[in-house]
């Protein structure tokens, strides 16, 4: 496995690779890596002869009160679990070396990016659309991989990738989860014993909306309330949003008519956790790895 | 030469010459092909081994009254001269094969499009920003062609292509000029004999501020007000702007002292012309092929 820190190098291994028609695949994290992100370097083994896979905390996606400082830089783990992994290359930059000059230049995508996390996180999905394509950029991948955990980060950036032509295919991976139900997160590091428990509650009230979908219920106000009622009961908690939306436009709907996402932030103690589930209007869960087509 | 309109044949075409090693590069125009874009055509074959003119009237870098409907469209005529220029591909899209839904992303670059033409032409440059990126995306290119006459554009493009590590070298290129010093431009068009005479004056405008800054005179003030003489004395007129401008970051300067670029956008009649000059502290001209570093 090689790991680097420059532009340059990436390049100069990849390059060649691509010049000689082989399939490269990405997979962008901001490190801690858990199961979840090993299960995209493993879909990505599976279809591709070049896995490369990029850590970096990238500032520009934080808010000025948001945990960049904090975050978890584990990277000496972060290496060896890449070579266990059979990562091909590993691209862990330095923030000057992706940003080496004040950053004019932005990739935005609207309207998706004003529901859901974006309402509290204003500036958040258009600095990750921003290094994501410098990401492509840099490696040119044929294929990258991003969790469903991360939904609308993933949507997003199918999209992006379609308005703008780029010659990448955005491959959209099931959540990874723990026994308990919770989804696997860099984040969930800030919980003590007793949060992570309580934190189960997420996947739990999911759980129950597609549940009531299925008996019939499909008013989003009934949903909401249900999966509310859960999470509150679980413990103290703050919750940012319980929202039901179309899950190709992502605008909240009142009535699960379509294809949906399900999708949850609530802060407990120190961590904004994030959970979703992706339904048809019978409350069968759709699995978007494939479904590449915006 | 192969013309084609749909990006999934430009592909085929470009795809495997890229990976037998083929340089590539590509002009980007709104056709009405001139001499200006065939001497871009003539440095993209000097460098490249294969050359893609696009031709596409980019609907979203016009503004809402601007001359979007009436801007000249003689492919016919366009596709001849790429034939005789020794072309190898023109990609001549429909609007729907660029744009075939919402389109939700865009790319934009600050600061650096406030000032010039952004003042007057809001969007323009986002418009073109995000075009750009997407032929970029759909051809390629190692190298990418842009005429200096439209100085903004081309320096905001560098801009973009660093900021966001496009893997595209941008080449800027001589202002291909009228024996009268009239810059060769699709618009000129527009103009009736006595018009193309008035026009001159932004040549001859521009040319007397380098005599000026030759002679000492560096007070940008002093500058433009000498130029405005020359234009109001040529004929009627409406000035957009006439400025003194840093090369690299497109900030007005009240004083040549570094290298700047002296732009004015002029309404003649119903066309809106531009012009400009880049000129060293000295008043030596400054040539930008070449000068691909941000």
């Amino acid at each position: 496995m090689l790991a680097v820190k420059t532009i340059d190098e990436v390049r100069r291994v990849v390059h060649p690779a691509k010049q000689g028609g082989k399939r490269v695949g990405l997979v962008p994290t901001m490190g801690a890596l858990h199961e979840g992100h090993l299960s995209l370097v493993h879909a990505a083994k599976s279809e591709c002869d070049v896995v490369v896979v990029s850590i970096f905390v990238n500032p520009i996606q934080f808010g000025p009160n948001e945990d960049f400082e904090k975050y978890p830089r584990p990277i000496e783990k972060d290496l060896e679990l890449c070579r266990q992994a059979g990562v091909d290359v590993v691209f862990y930059p330095e923030v000057q070396e992706m940003y080496p000059r004040e950053l004019l230049t932005t990739v935005r995508v609207s309207k998706m990016t004003q529901t859901l996390c974006g309402k509290s996180r204003p500036t958040h999905f258009e600095g990750v659309t921003t290094v994501v394509t410098k990401l492509f950029n840099v490696v040119g991948p044929d294929f990258a991989y991003f969790g469903q955990k991360d939904a609308q980060q993933a949507l997003v950036l199918r999209r992006m990738t379609a308005d703008l032509d780029v010659p990448v295919t955005i491959r959209i991976c099931p959540t990874i989860r723990e026994e308990s139900g919770l989804a696997k997160s860099s984040r969930n590091q800030y919980l003590n014993d007793d949060q992570r428990v309580q934190a189960t509650s997420l996947s739990r009230a999911l759980k129950e909306a597609v549940s009531l979908i299925k008996s019939g219920k499909k008013e989003t106000s009934e949903l909401i309330g249900a999966m509310e009622t859960i999470i509150k009961t679980a413990g103290p908690c703050r919750i940012d949003y319980i929202s039901v939306n179309d899950l190709e436009t992502l605008e909240e709907v009142s009535r699960v008519q379509k294809p949906v996402v399900i999708a949850l932030a609530v802060n407990i103690g120190p961590a904004r956790l994030i959970d979703n589930i992706m339904v048809d209007a019978e409350g069968n869960e759709i699995i978007m790895f494939g479904r590449n087509v915006v």
